[in-house]
Parts: structure tokens; C-alpha cells; sequence
């Protein structure tokens, strides 16, 4: 983390829409901060991602434009730009997206995006942009 | 933390615009989320708050609507709307703003907002909206 907050040290905004620009697909979150042992990352999605967990930790998801759902076994949230909501560990979810939609996510450093599940779509887990 | 888990598992989303409808007073932020122990917090903020520093931890600013500043001892960032800055931990700053601002914070639960200085401008760490 060292090098991240000597990166911090330059006095440099993190311009969201600039990071946006940086990558097209889906999916694939790429890490912009870090605040101690978390980090802050953004991702474009579109499609039903698979179902999953995160077993020992929550997880921020922050809509900063278009819409999504997040899908839990006994019902369901819709997320709008501005909006936000906390997944608690543990809890089988399924986020998805019927146009692509960009999101900010919050968790500790290392989480992988598929959890317990694995599978084709499960991306690294600490690129960052 | 299990009643705010209890509170998330009613599927509703977290609406920044509505949350920042509840409170008009400055430098005073607000909890509306939490994850795991750390806590995402709005703020309105206009002028200029105290120098300060939080010993023992990094803290988000992200800026949602205007415009603020981060002064450091040998160095300063501006931030504007769709941009987000970590202030590493022990490292002193002064937020300010000059024209009314809405940022939001992340950072552990019980922070204080004026860090190592107290004084007037200290608000209650943990009230939620």
C-alpha cells in the first residue's frame, strides 16, 4: 500500500469518468483507490452476471449512471444512478443489468467478483487503472 | 451491525438525493450506509473547516455536486463533482469549500470528523439518516 499512498502524495484527483474511459468490458472490475485495506473499484455491466457470495465480507455497490438489480433468493432491490446499496456477507446475490450501467464497488482488498462460485466470468481481482 | 444488516435485507436502495434532502447543516456528516465496520457518510460543506489529521487511518472524499479543496502542508488537491481523493491516515489537511459542496465520505465507524483537533466544528461521530 505504501506505493499507493505515495502515489496519493501527488495531490491528484481520481476522475471517475476518465477512469471509465480507460477500459470497455464487462464485468471486469478495475481497482482506482485504496483506503487502508479496501479498495474502490469501477465496473461496466450488462447482461445477468452468476450467482454468488461473498462469505466473509459485505460488499458496497453504487450506481453512477444507468440502472441495475440485484437478485437475493427472497426478493430483489433496482438501483438507479445515484443510488446505493450494501450486500451483506454471506448472502447469495445475483447482480444483472438490461443496458450496460456503470457502478462504483467498495470491498477489502482481494475480494474476487464471482465469490464462492467461480467460473468464466470471474476476473483478477486487483487490476487497477 | 446486525440491525443495519437486518435493515439492508428489506431491498431498498440507498438514495443519495433523498438522504441529502434530511440535513442542512455544514460539516456535519451523516451515516447512510455501513460495510462491515466502516461507514459511508454525506456531507455538506461550505468555507473552510480546521486543519486536522486521522492518526490511525485513510479516509474517501468523494465529491457528488460543486466543487471542494484539500489543503496538505506542501500541497493542495481541488476536487469537483465525479471526483474522489484518499487522505492517507496521519497525514494533517484542511477540507474547504467555497461555495456549498456535497461530498461523501468512507471511512471506519467512529471517526471524528475533526480528528486529532476537536474543537467547535466536531460533530457527533455515528448519527444516521
Amino acid at each position: 500500500m505504501a506505493a499507493r499512498l505515495r502515489g496519493a502524495m501527488q495531490y491528484k484527483p481520481v476522475n471517475l469518468a476518465d477512469k471509465f474511459g480507460k477500459f470497455s468490458d464487462h464485468w471486469s472490475p478495475r481497482v482506482i483507490a485504496e483506503m487502508n485495506d479496501y479498495q474502490f473499484k469501477l465496473a461496466k455491466i450488462e447482461g445477468e452476471f452468476v450467482w454468488h457470495r461473498h462469505e466473509d465480507t459485505d460488499e458496497v455497490f453504487i450506481v453512477l449512471a444507468g440502472a441495475m438489480k440485484i437478485e437475493f433468493p427472497d426478493g430483489e432491490v433496482s438501483l438507479q444512478a445515484g443510488e446505493m446499496f450494501v450486500v451483506p456477507g454471506g448472502v447469495d446475490h445475483r447482480p444483472s443489468a438490461e443496458q450496460e450501467c456503470r457502478i462504483m464497488l467498495v470491498e477489502p482488498r482481494g475480494v474476487v467478483n464471482t465469490g464462492e462460485t467461480g467460473g468464466e466470468l470471474t476476473a483478477e481481482s486487483d487490476v487497477w487503472i
